[in-house]
């Protein structure tokens, strides 16, 4: 048992059949067509050579088979990881040179360690603070990023950066040098891309096609314009127009190895391994979660942890960079039909024969193209309506999304993601350190007790009843201080507080520390203090307290309880002083 | 109005008169007496030549009475901003530089520019993440450092560092070289003040001394034995004999003047300056709301920060080093009847005297009496009941104490606070990312609903109540998915959820999308979705949200009303069907 949930593949390998293997099959063609433009694009964005794209397509793939638990998630070269990755190797070694690709496979293998480790730790919750619109500020912002750093590419001038302002400086400093055959050659691959995307299944269909075919040529689409392109380049000798191609690559598979790893390289990178481990488990398990929902299949973000880990220490020994589960891709491989993780298997010898056989004619194909298509994909990517959306629903939720996007904009993507995380928790810190109090009174006819201010209620002469909506603890414990006394001195001639503690679901040292001032001050006073409505945990940590022992009013099950009795205790004392 | 907020001297200068004057002066007497020992060592503390800590015991003081809202607290050089000084400056410059001390200055500067921008923009909150197990651990941790650090004056060796182990190898390595006479002074200066403390006020009363010069007696005592050890320096030479004293001391008081602020140095004490400035804030304010509670006085934190602010600022230009309000001697002044914080102003009037006539004499006197001084003192800082305390009450604080003090002890004063602010912060977010959730049913002949698992409660069949004790958002959003989900799929039969949010204090939008998952999901299923005791707050948030639109289910005010909604609904049902 304890195996096969480490080893899913145990699980659904047994159950494996012919069915299975044909849908698998038929997905893993659709998805290899797919992947081979992106991942030569890909890499060229992550400032690697484009053959590195094609070996973090075959090995992750596999590892992911054996350890992920997704049927439909594809890993590989994803938008978003690429550019984190050129941000955080740019750092350390300067692009195109040695250094800079075997930063990206340390990188990779780093973050593989990290994944693993936090996936055989159980800590999958880590990516919970990545808040929603957090994460699509996030995004946005790195979709605009990407676009805006492959108009270089579309234009044939060099630019540099990995953040807005200089990228924009850069552009606006060469613009004098852009290349017109390249400015061609990349509106007409962006044209039909877009044409292929938007039209290209109406126009087939209208012709006649079965929906099925014409949604595989769609898909194939991407495949057409890098052919054309490449023979346009050859046809009209575009490489000595000035039109960057993508050159010379190696041919075949790269030798399995383990890169050198220095304590030095190791140091410099690991916050950034970190960061990217993050960001792409949190891409893929929204991926993974809302398509194993449809099919109703059980998904262990733990289990996910591993696999994605698993992979990306596959990149690493594949001479790849890292990889993580793509949206599209994913999305395209569920709909081609894949039933088990096999049919990412299958892809990557697809890719690796693509790998293979392609290359030598490679050499003539304009990076324009994968300009093109890196545009056209990350465009789906920005969406905008997250700040109108954040903005209608909360203050605080649009300030942690117009932050991320402004940071990562203008700051990089390592700045942009931190700043949206620390303003979050901030954010939320501030908030419960200045909790929403209420005093309460009994909606007439109930048990209830509601807000005085919103609800017409009935209060008791001399009984103030106040509900604090917050946890009490170390952060709020003197602002509670304040508020009791305050609203005491405020009502003369209260002889009764209830804490109505519906909201509390802790009190720590401090706050108990704080009750026992506020407990104190009321007795000198005269005033007793009774609690109503104590959690379970919450009273099982106060029940050995001296505060409890000491407290002047009683501890009641339900304010209405509290009400109750503090009403009995008072016929009682004048019965007493009438007698 | 608003001026007399920001200078409350012209509020309690307006009430001055003869009685008030009369108090206040006999309380500066006295803390002048005390001030002028504990001055000289603390700058010794601190890295710097003990007549530093005259200075900073001059303009601080008038600063404050001008600013200040305590009439009880005596602002002044104190130990643990001391340590933290000598920690940060010992960074940027070499002990006994010119250098160093115009750093200390700087930090003096920073810290009051901070405070002070902190009280006008009413950031006194930010203190409350200082939680008390944290500030009690720290406080602890570095009176240990600093009576470590005192050994080696005691034992006439030089000794290095500002954490434990760099201490106590320092002193292993140098125990070679101990000075007898030194020790011996040291031991006579400590016996005496440890008497004078715990024996002289009975001794005193028993020779028939009123209690009140008894006490005035004991407050100088340390006076006499700075005179008495004075004395036996002079005649037993004991400079000759190897004994460190205290050295040419210049005359009178600095001339007033800014430091020239680099912006390297800047950079590199902001950090110090902000962290010495917030604990020096937490520490002052709390002995001075301890006070004011006595004296039923108002205090106003925020107005407390422009106080100190000013105060480091007049530190800064008198030549003087970090202050803060410090506990033992504001304790002196309250009891010695201080009435306004003129009190404080004539203290400074009676240090400036001291500076200009004993300066001449203090060269003879031995540092191991300084020494003494500081242990002494800050034997009543260690307090290690705050770790049997915490552990008893929550491991969560325990674990907050644990890691400031060995993270002090260790690894020195910033990085352990920081530390234990860490700590803290984590443990709040990581507890509320897993809130603790209840099944609950009706607790019979009430209209309360509690815990099922904790009291005899009774349940609907086919209704699920649960009961989030947590505010939802990012944190928690996935976990309250995946809690509600399970808990469906685990009691088959189930035809209504209700949530019952009233621990539930604020939903983001992260938890809003979880909600419309559950929603989607639970509707998928043939399950109704309903709320109930969603507070005010919350649900003008919900109001015009689609998730509340669509919802299946109702919004009930109280969970009673929750249940008999149900059950209504089910009789409908059910005639429907019968008709």
């Amino acid at each position: 048992m304890r195996l096969k949930s480490y080893f899913p593949i145990l699980d659904w390998g047994r159950r494996y059949n012919r069915q299975t293997l044909t849908s698998d099959l038929i997905a893993s063609v659709i998805v290899t067509i797919m992947l081979i433009p992106q991942s030569l694009a890909y890499a060229l964005l992550a400032g690697l050579p484009p053959e590195v794209g094609l070996y973090a397509s075959v090995l992750p793939l596999v590892a992911y088979a054996i350890f992920g638990t997704s049927s439909a998630l594809a890993v590989g070269p994803v938008a978003v990881v690429s550019l984190m990755t050129a941000t955080a190797v740019g750092r350390v070694a300067a692009e195109g040179s040695v250094d800079y690709a075997s930063a990206a496979i340390v990188l990779a293998l780093l973050s593989g360690v990290m994944l693993t480790i936090m996936g055989l730790f159980r800590l999958g919750f880590v990516a919970n603070f990545l808040s929603h619109p957090v994460i699509s500020g996030f995004i946005t912002a790195s979709g605009l990023i990407i676009a805006t750093s492959q108009v270089g590419g579309l234009l044939g001038i060099k630019t540099e950066g990995h953040a807005l302002p200089e990228l924009l400086v850069s552009i606006y400093e060469n613009v004098g040098n852009i290349n017109f055959h390249t400015v061609a050659v990349g509106a007409v691959a962006l044209a039909l891309l877009l044409w292929i995307r938007l039209d290209l299944k109406n126009w087939l269909t209208r012709f006649g096609l079965s929906k099925g075919v014409a949604t595989i040529i769609v898909r194939a689409g991407p495949v057409f314009v890098v052919l054309l392109t490449m023979a346009w380049s050859a046809g009209m000798g575009l490489a000595s127009r000035g039109v960057s191609l993508v050159g010379d690559v190696p041919q075949g598979l790269p030798m399995l190895s383990l890169p050198s790893v220095s304590l030095d390289l190791v140091q410099q990178l690991a916050l950034p391994a970190l960061i990217i481990s993050i960001v792409g488990f949190v891409e893929s398990i929204s991926v993974a979660q809302t398509l194993a929902a449809k099919r109703r299949e059980r998904f262990t973000p733990n289990q996910e942890l591993i696999g994605l880990g698993a992979s990306n220490i596959a990149a690493a020994i594949g001479g790849g960079y890292p990889v993580t589960g793509g949206f599209a891709r994913s999305v395209v491989n569920f709909d081609a039909g894949a039933a088990t993780p096999a049919a990412g298997a299958f892809t990557a010898i697809g890719i690796a024969g693509a790998t293979l056989l392609l290359t030598p004619f490679l050499a003539i194909l304009p990076k324009a193209t994968l300009a093109a298509t890196i545009v056209l994909a990350v465009l789906t990517l920005v969406d905008f309506s997250i700040l109108r959306r954040a903005w209608s629903y909360s203050k605080a939720d649009f300030t942690a999304v117009a932050i991320t996007m402004l940071g990562t904009l203008l700051l990089g993507v390592e700045t942009g993601i931190a700043l949206g995380v620390g303003t979050s928790i901030l954010i939320f810190l501030y908030r419960s350190s200045k909790p929403h109090a209420a005093i309460v009174g009994q909606v007439p006819g109930t048990e209830h007790y509601r807000n005085v201010k919103r609800h017409k209620v009935e209060t008791v002469p001399g009984m103030l009843s106040i509900r604090i909506d917050e946890s009490l603890y170390f952060a709020n414990a003197r602002y509670l201080e304040d508020l009791v006394l305050e609203q005491v001195a405020a009502n003369r001639g209260i002889s009764d507080v209830v804490l109505m503690c519906s909201a509390v679901n802790a009190i720590d040292m401090s706050a108990l520390e704080s009750l026992e001032v506020i407990e104190h001050r009321l007795k000198e006073a005269g005033v007793r203090l009774h609690l109503s409505e104590v959690k379970g945990p919450v009273m099982d940590r106060l029940a050995h307290t001296h505060f409890l022992k000491n407290l002047s009013g009683g501890v009641h099950l339900s304010q209405h309880q509290a009400t109750t009795s503090v009403l009995a205790s008072r016929a009682t004392n004048t019965t007493q002083t009438a007698a």
